[in-house]
């Protein structure tokens, strides 16, 4: 065995990640709250800041990202292509307009505040990007995937990606040896192709090709073939910039059209059900509660997730102002998290150099209040909307086309 | 981030090793040979030895670790504790014949060709453990886990992991600085409590206790509470220096009793269908092929090969000849391979200076050779029993007390 680590250790690991997240989800359940914030405030609580039982280790971070890249694969597959078209319109100008506000206001903040251009613009760029994650997980829970509004902030999601990567990209190029445009050019190029031919391309040919996943000998075919192309187009996702977790949601959007669709969503539940916990753990465990308490960046801090949260949520609602004032902040609230991306785009301009401690500490305020707030906010209004639906003795949202998401329908 | 490791090379080396494991088992199935020959080979092929696409990273180990762990869960499931007392004499006969002959055997030859004592008694030490991983993938892969021979096998395995502490403990403590004689008391005295609770105590309480299961108001509840014993008795099994897969079996035997046990079942299979191809490619790139190919290797690594062979075959064929030659023979080829339990004792023993390269090699290659020669005569000696028993006319193997385990009674 060549591992450094013991492995007893990371079993240890891995116990307290999934038996905190539990503990705490529980306790949020009984709260009313939303199952996804215990898991992350496990994280916190287990980590450096708290208890420091646990870090953000290597390991769990990776094991981490594998779940979160299953869990989008699991809401791809209920994600059919023809749902995801009809809203291509909204999805759009809430993903555009959802990165031009943070962006412009973020740079403008900085720049108020007196921060150089590429100080200003990093921040800015961190602003950007949409951690869909968290708040799939919170759709997931409460059941809520087959509605428009959610549609519409997975296609954003989507789209939000593609332009991140080119906010990012020219943001590094200014920032010093970087990509040239020829080759943001070509990622660009890339990135339109790759989801191109996956929203366009694949979903005709798996109507075709759908008996070729029973095709192989081997035990649970199509489980396996399932996994090798979830794994394939995260790879392919990476490589050309693009976040794997897109790739993973594509993957399930593909798939979604064939006749294995329903035994999939539920021999894939159980993966993302073990997986996912070590995602938002890990997500916790790398909050640093010292690192931005210190009062010179509280000020700031306050500032930058102001413009976060008004940015995505002003992006949203005027992006998606067609479906109605609450439908329209469902949306904006869906969008809000930034999660890991936040977190990754501070610490690559960290280490180029482009940023100081304290505006990584920012920054990280950030992050932590946007994904700890969306989650809730986003339960009482989906709850809300509901009421006044049923008061208005309008009929509800049509069931979603397969067996609803939560435990009463699936195998588990 | 704190990740040192490029998430997107991770996950293309777990497209890598997923694709490599199903291609490569599909070409076994078709070839009528079984499936976990395919993905082991896909670990050598794929691994440093061939193609050099993957190294064994420590990545890959440790989620192959978590793979066999769930997978003896899984197969833990299928185990009823009172199936498992009903064989427990069989069982620790074959157990202390097959920790005693390997062992004895081992350090014979081992002296008579002129190694040290210490040299001897490690070589036999890593003659000593039976991996049960392999050989419980290949009874779940042909549908025969609820043979008398398949809880046989696995019972054995667990008293064998006992047998082999003790083994390895008092090798340690001969070798150097070690443990002393109080200390390997106290381990052993704890592995047999360990043992005795999960056995006798926990399946009574869980009868009474089943319906805990559901109590928590997260969705998937006993899913989840399945999962945090699974972790929990894995790192109390490692901490009282047991295999953690022992631990992981025996938390599935737990709940092999509760109402929730077919639910559990059809959820915990694809996490393991996901997971435990990692092991099996990783465990087959550790296989360093120039290292065991060297003249002067090749015959001390022939000797022991076959005294790995013969000894747990003598020993299961002895332990269990009450049930005919034919079921004798099917135990004793199932205790048959080495995996990664020999790698580690191998390992341990050159990290102490106990033993040189060559004796690492020599080793290794039996540990190649248990672990690649037991599957196929494992599947031929079981389709030879059924060809015997069908043509004698008398019925077959009791229907196993669930569904079959085979695709076409799961969900999957």
């Amino acid at each position: 065995m060549e591992a450094h680590v013991d492995p007893a250790e990371v079993l240890l690991t891995l116990f307290l990640a999934f038996a905190g997240a539990k503990v705490l989800a529980e306790v949020l359940e009984r709260l009313g709250g939303p199952a996804v914030v215990g898991e992350l405030a496990a994280g916190i609580v287990l980590g450096p800041s708290v208890l420091g039982w646990l870090e953000a280790e290597e390991f769990l971070l990776l094991l981490g990202e594998v779940g979160v890249i299953v869990l989008l694969f699991h809401v791809g597959l209920e994600t059919h292509v023809s749902e995801l078209r009809a809203v291509g319109g909204a999805a759009a100008a809430v993903a555009v307009l959802g990165v031009v506000l943070p962006f412009g206001m973020g740079y403008g903040v900085g720049a108020a505040t007196g921060h150089t251009g590429i100080e200003s613009a990093f921040v800015a760029a961190a602003l950007v990007a949409t951690s869909v994650g968290i708040t799939a997980k919170v759709l997931a829970d409460i059941g809520k995937l087959a509605t428009r509004e959610s549609r519409i902030v997975l296609g954003a999601a989507v789209i939000d990606d593609i332009l991140g990567l080119l906010v990012l990209a020219v943001v590094v190029g200014l920032s010093g040896p970087g990509l040239d445009g020829g080759e943001i050019a070509v990622l660009l190029v890339e990135a339109f192709a790759f989801v191109g031919v996956l929203l366009i391309v694949a979903p005709r040919l798996m109507d075709r090709l759908s008996h070729l996943l029973e095709a192989p000998r081997i035990p649970r075919a199509p489980f396996a073939i399932a996994i090798v192309l979830l794994l394939g187009l995260s790879v392919v996702a990476s490589r050309i910039e693009l976040a794997a977790i897109v790739g993973a949601f594509l993957a399930g959007v593909t798939l979604a059209g064939t006749r294995d669709r329903y035994r999939l969503e539920h021999q894939i539940q159980p993966v993302a059900d073990f997986l996912t916990p070590f995602f938002f753990v890990a997500t916790g465990a790398q909050v640093d509660i010292d690192s931005f308490l210190e009062p010179g960046i509280l000020g700031f801090a306050a500032l930058i997730t102001v413009v976060a949260i008004v940015g995505k949520l002003g992006g949203g609602m005027l992006g998606a102002r067609g479906l109605g004032r609450r439908s329209a902040l469902i949306v904006g609230v869906g969008m809000v998290p930034r999660g890991e991306v936040g977190i990754i785009v501070a610490t690559l301009a960290l280490s180029r150099g482009a940023i100081e401690a304290d505006l990584f500490g920012a920054v990280l305020a950030m992050v932590v209040v946007t994904t700890l707030a969306a989650p809730p906010v986003l339960t009482a209004l989906f709850a809300a909307r509901d009421r006044a639906r049923a008061a208005a003795g309008e009929p509800g949202p049509p069931p979603p086309a397969g067996p609803p998401p939560d435990d009463a329908g699936g195998v588990g």
